[in-house]
This record gives structure tokens, sequence and C-alpha cells, in this order.
């Protein structure tokens, strides 16, 4: 199914020049037609692929959560406990330029889910499926039913959020040497509650 | 000079209407009409008191801010320490609808912060107030130059950010009772970085 293969793919080009766009001019000035001649369509080539602008959006977040993930899951393969936390949190935080612009879209995005149901929707998925790694982590660190794990969790992931804030908007305090600082801080105050069981 | 506190007055109104506008609808409807009407000028009437709606906005995050600073310093009078840094995330964290409405003004002023130097300005000032605060207490509680007390501090206020973006686009996870566990995680690593010293 030739057909098929290629309009996936030009779905896949269009999102990939938008998550660019976004990252480098924010979510403001995005427009189909600046899309669309940086995509290399005609004005109004991308409406086979997209009907509307709120359609590229939301494809665009699934993409940059997705493709978030999938480094998540090479990252952590064949770790588990604490090792898999601290392989998480360096594929989340903004530590290079990819993830710094991973950030300012995250920065856009949520300012959109604010608004947009089926866009707070994609986040929520992405919340409940790094919660739900992070739970397996801390069963395999804390044992079950540890009282503290969802605090720690959730803590965790606010920790992460910020850092993806603080690190576009606030870039001095927040220094790849800083983060890097911070996340040991956030790991060792887990490593100290795995010392205190039982 | 009762004109110049009229102005004064007027001013504060309008930020008072704008910051409620954003905090219901989103910064992407507002608009100077609607505003206008909202605080009971004829449209065009803000102008001798705003001459752009990126004035409106500076001014408005800036009195958000100050509010949430205001309230700091009255949460935190006569404490010191670990129990000054508790009550000062008790002011920013979003337990009541009031830091609620902040965290949704708090995650479009990013949004927007991100492609104007202004706002970024009014954001790093912030940011620079409450690391100056943080560093006292952290002195207080870890003494001087304790090596790990900047990551403490900029892994605090990144927690609080993410908090403030998970509260109203992930609540489920972040409710009043979740963030003040959340928050009780964090004050323990720092209770026991205070535990390791000497």
């Amino acid at each position: 199914m030739p057909k098929i293969v290629d309009h996936d793919q030009r779905r896949r080009e269009i999102v990939e020049v938008t998550w660019r766009f976004i990252a480098r001019d924010g979510i403001d000035k995005l427009n189909l037609r600046d899309l669309a001649a940086a995509a290399g369509f005609a004005n109004g080539g991308l409406k086979p692929y997209f009907p509307t602008k709120d359609s590229i959006l939301t494809a665009t977040f699934g993409y940059v959560a997705a493709a978030t993930n999938a480094r998540i899951e090479a990252g952590v393969r064949g770790r588990e406990g604490l090792s898999a936390i601290e392989a998480f949190a360096h594929e989340v935080l903004p530590l290079d330029e990819l993830r710094r612009d991973e950030a300012r879209v995250a920065v856009h995005f949520w300012h959109m889910a604010l608004g947009d149901q089926l866009l707070a929707q994609v986040n929520a998925q992405t919340m409940q499926t790094w919660r739900d790694m992070l739970d397996g982590w801390l069963v395999q660190l804390l044992g079950e039913g540890h009282p503290d794990a969802r605090a720690a969790r959730d803590g965790m992931i606010n920790f992460m959020m910020g850092a993806q804030a603080g690190s576009v908007l606030d870039e001095e305090a927040n220094s790849v040497q800083s983060l890097l600082e911070q996340l040991e801080h956030q790991l060792i105050a887990l490593r100290r509650l795995a010392e205190t069981i039982g």
C-alpha cells in the first residue's frame, strides 16, 4: 500500500517541521501558510494531511511525547530501581539542545492544554505513562506499598516538569551541571528512603 | 495629589480584572475590547492607563508575582530555616483556588516569556528573589557554604514550578493532599541533609 505509507510519511514530515517551528518561534506565530512553505508544500497543501491547525498541534505534541518516551525506553533498558529512575530523568531533563527544544515545546503545550480538552488528554496520557513506569521502579527500590512512594513519584515528575520550564526560562540557574546536581539531590532522597526500610 | 492616586488605583483595577480573565479564559482570547468592558471602561478607555496589550501583560504578571511575594513575606515572618522554607512553599504551591488561579496565570506567563524579553525579565526577577530567600534559610539550616545547598535550592524551585503546572494540567495526581505529601518528601530530604552535617 505505497499510497498509505506515503501519506503517513508526509504527516510525519509536517509534524517534524511543526515542532521545530514551535521550539524556535513559539506557537503564537504558527500559521498554516508558513508551515506549508517550511515543509515544502503549496499554500493549502497541508489540508489532505491535517484539516486544521489544531489537528497538527495535537499530532505534534503526540509526536514529541512519543519521541521522548522512545528515548526513555531505550535508556532504561536493562536497568531497574534507582538506576532506571536516573536514566529516565536523563531523557526528560533538558541536558542538551534537543531536550531544551522539547522543553520549549512543552511549555507552549501546557499553555495550549489549559484551554483545549484534546491537548489536555495528550498530556494526561504522557503523565500516566510516566507514573506507571515510576511506580514499577519504586516498587523495585522500596518494595510493594511503601507509604511515601506516591509522593516521591509525583514529586519527581513535578521536579522534572519544573526543570523543563526553568531551563528555558531561567537558564542561568539551570545549567546542565546544575540540573545533574539537582537530580542527584532527588535521587539521594530516594536512596535514603530505601535505606530506612525494615 | 488625588489625580495620581486615582490613576494608580485605576491601573490596579485593570490589572486585577486582567489576571482573573487570564486565569479563567487564558491569554489567547485576551483583547483590549473585552478587557475594557470587563473593567467598566469604554472601548479604547484603557489607553491612558496602558498603551498596549503588552504593557498590561507585563504589569499583570508583575502584580501576580508581587501578590505572591507579599503572601510569602507574611507567611515566613518569625520563621527561619526549614520552617521558613515550608511556609514559603505553602504560599507558592497551588493549595487553594487562588493559588491554582495564580498557577494557571504562571503557565500562560511562561509561554509568553519564551518569546518576550520584557516578560522574561519579570520572571527572572521573581526567580532571583526566591533564590535569595532560599539561600538565607538554607544557610540557617545547613550553615555557610554547604556543597549541596545550591542543588537543593534550585531543585526546590523547580519542584514548585512543576507543581504549579502539574496541579492545573494533571489535577488528579496533584490534589492538595498529594502536594502536601510531595512537599514533605522534599523537606525530609533537606532535614536529612542538615542531619549529616559535621
